[in-house]
This record gives structure tokens, C-alpha cells and sequence, in this order.
């Protein structure tokens, strides 16, 4: 059974997931971005038709795939006629009642995954979270979700919402102190590059230990001494110095806290 | 030529080194610790003497690796008798006059990566920062360096101090977040390695892209509705929120200063 979807969106999230749903059978038929090159550029990738109207998006399909930013499917439902057909969104953040009377049939399907363009994903592995008003949704979720990934997990929308904040922490967060440590660097005269075996090796170390015990550092010690000085060679950046401390007091009583 | 050195410490660093310097031809004739067992099992392992009392130290060797916690090398310090041998210590945030009048030479290698017991590290991809007080203690520790490390690094103690500010950001603080993502998933009955391929993608993409150029997420778009959503979200863990909070609005005002 090859079954068809429209692509409401043409950002990251919607190129990965549309060009992983083609290579797994699916019949793409058109693509909706507001902006025309991107609509354009994804559609002839996936073998489908574009548009940049909301109104002129199809629903000869079998369901909708809406992968756009939260505010940007707020914008967009109240325009598009879904003849009830099954419309996903895929955001972490927003509930399954979002999609609330634009259809009878509605789920989520999220990919807890950072999708940027140009670098491969591999799908399979990626964790899948679905959610659905019905069973019988649900069940075609999962089919859908199957095809593209090894691991499917049922949550409710205010479990996505827990899911998601700790992705933030340990992916949109962590990413910028990898920014503030380059700027550090950089204000020295040295190269990022230097820190890429820590980085690489505090990541190898939480695929095989629990986070929590593998931290180290002056923090988890509270080593007042390199702490007061760290603080004072960060006295001249306000911010960066508030943000030590308050990591740095979270840690410590992070780790009081379990002993 | 084969050097022979006293190892002062036996934690993580002190193992990771002693083992790596016996591996490359470097005979360890001793290993001090307070801890006995802690001394004794190094040794054992390193084919040395052990001795848990720094008036014990031997100096009849080519040098000294003080590879011990910031505080616990100011205490050994006076205790011992070094011969004017080269003394060289391992610390990112003590400065190299840290040594001075405990020998006429001395020095300071620090490797920049974190070490915990039973993990395999690859030294010689690991960046080593040294600095010396002459320009020939200076070439004696490159040479033992480079025996290590293809990575080897001048840098003075205040750029050191900068350099262990940003492991610090990229390593201490990153595991922590890991940690605050541990934790929320869990009250929610998931388990960490949902993660995992996010965490890996997430690093995967600094290796090749700068981190400032990597950020995604609602904070770097200034989505309030999530921020406020996910603020509410941590409402009963003020500290979590704090943290949020700050580290969302430095990553905004940075985006926003570089654009």
C-alpha cells in the first residue's frame, strides 16, 4: 500500500522528513511553503508539485504532514481545507488540540531529532514520539512511523512538552556553550578545534555513564579557589559571569542533593 | 634517552599520564599519594615504588608530574624535597609561578581533556598546553610532549586560565545539562537514552560547522511562546527556571550581536 502525503513546510525538518518518506514509499504530492524557492526547490527533490497559497494545498491525499515552526501552524490551519483527512504536526511544544476542528482526524508525529540542511540523518534511529485522538489513528500513525524509524514511543501531548524542554537542554543549550567557549577562545587567539577531543569525549563518556555520574569539574568539588578566580577573569562579561554561577550552583547542589 | 619521573597524584589524570608515560618509554620510579591503596595500585600497574608521605618523595629522577586537585598541590608543596629538578604541573587554573621557590625548574603541561577511570584515551590526539620558566626547560618539556601528543601547544598562564574557562563551558557545564535533562525525563518515566542520537547529532555537528553558526532552537528565534510555555512548564523547579531563562536570553542577545 503506497500511501500519499501533502508537505506543509519546506524548512529543515520538512526536507529530512520529506526526502525519508519518499525513500520509504511514500507518494509525495505537493509541497506548501510560503516562501517560492523553497517550496520549488523541495518539490523537485521529491517529485511533487509546489504552492505557495494555502488555499490552493490539495487534499486528494491520504494525510497531511504539517512541519513548520509553532507560530507558523497556528498561522496556516484555519487556511488549508483538510476534508478531514489526517493531518500530523510535528512540534514537541504544541498539543495534539491544536489541530482541533480542522479535521476529525488528528496526531502528532515528533522526530526528537536537530535537523540542519546538508547533513545526513539517519532516520532509523531517531526516537519517534506519536499521539493521536483515536485508536484507529494512532495505529495508522505508528504504520506511517514504522517505516521511517526503530523506535516509536505513544506520548501524550503533555509528555512531548517534558521531552522536548530536555532536548533544549541538551541540544539547543549545550550548543551555545560551545558558543560561549569559542568566543572565549577566539578573544585568546585560539582555535575551536582545540577543544573538539574534550567535547567528543564528554559525549562518548553519557552514551555509556549516566550524566550524573560523570560530571566533574570545580563545581561538582566546589572548588571555591578556581571558581573565584574563573569568576573574576569573567568580571568584565556581566552575563557570562551570572551564567558560571548559576551552572555552577546548580551543579553543586545538583550533586549534594543525590549524595 | 629514557627519562624517569615521580608521579605526584594517583586520581584520574595521574593514572591516565603515568600510564600513557610508561607506554612511551618514560621510567616512573615512584607514585605519591595520600591514599594508600589509591598509591599502591598506580604503582603496581606503572611497575613503581609508592609512598604516601611527600617527605618520602625520591628525587632522583629527571622530573616531577604534580597531577593532583588545584588545592592539594599548594599543600604538597613545602612537604617536599625536589632537588631543583624540573617540577611540572598539570592544572589549567594554577598559575605557573605556583612552583616558584620549590625548585629553579619548572614548568606546567596540561592536557585539555577529561579523565575518568576504566575509559581509554587516545593521548595523542589530546591538545597539551605547556609553559616553562627558561626557553630550555621549555624544550625539555616539549620533548616530553611530544612523545604524548601530536598536539602541543605554548601558552602562558593567563591564556591557560581562559583555555580551562571554556572546557570548563564545553565540558563541566554540558554534562550538566545532560544531568537536567536526565532528570526532567525520568520524573516522566523516560529514559535517557531517548536522547542519545540527538546528543550525538548535536556534537557531530560542531566537528564541522562553528557552534554559533549550529544554533537552533526557540531561543535563538526568540520564540516566546515556547519560552513561556517551557518556563511555565518548570515552574516548580525555580532554579531550573532561572537557568532556562538565562541561558535563553544569552543566546539570544548573542545571535542578535552577530547579526
Amino acid at each position: 500500500m503506497s500511501l500519499s502525503c501533502v508537505l506543509i513546510g519546506a524548512g529543515n525538518l520538512a526536507t529530512h522528513l520529506g526526502e525519508v518518506l519518499k525513500q520509504k514509499g511514500f507518494n509525495i504530492l505537493q509541497v506548501y511553503s510560503r516562501t517560492q524557492n523553497s517550496a520549488k526547490n523541495l518539490a523537485e527533490r521529491l517529485n511533487a508539485t509546489f504552492t505557495t497559497s494555502p488555499q490552493s494545498i490539495i487534499h486528494s491525499c491520504d494525510f497531511f504532514i504539517i512541519a513548520l515552526k509553532d507560530e507558523a501552524v497556528k498561522q496556516v490551519l484555519p487556511s488549508v481545507e483538510f476534508n478531514n483527512k489526517l493531518i500530523l504536526h510535528c512540534s514537541g511544544s504544541l498539543p495534539l488540540s491544536v489541530l482541533n476542528g480542522f479535521s476529525e482526524n488528528t496526531g502528532v508525529l515528533y522526530p526528537l531529532q536537530t535537523f540542519s540542511k546538508g547533513r545526513n540523518i539517519d532516520f532509523a534511529e531517531i526516537p519517534v514520539f506519536i499521539e493521536s485522538d483515536s485508536e484507529k489513528n494512532l495505529s495508522l500513525i505508528n504504520s506511517i512511523a514504522a517505516r521511517i524509524s526503530n523506535k516509536i514511543i505513544v506520548a501524550d501531548s503533555e509528555k512531548r512538552k517534558q521531552i522536548h524542554i530536555s532536548a533544549v537542554f541538551a541540544c539547543n543549550f549545550v550548543n551555545h556553550l560551545y558558543t560561549i567557549s569559542e568566543s572565549i577562545l577566539k578573544e585568546n587567539g585560539l582555535d575551536f578545534d582545540i577543544l573538539k577531543p574534550l567535547i567528543k569525549e564528554t559525549t562518548n563518556k553519557v552514551m555509556k555513564l549516566s550524566p550524573g555520574e560523570a560530571q566533574t569539574g570545580p563545581a561538582v568539588r566546589f572548588d571555591e579557589s578556581v571558581i573565584n578566580n574563573h569568576l573574576g577573569l569573567l568580571a568584565g562579561k556581566p552575563e557570562l559571569a551570572e551564567l558560571y554561577k548559576l551552572i555552577s550552583e546548580s551543579i553543586y547542589k545538583f550533586h549534594q542533593s543525590i549524595l
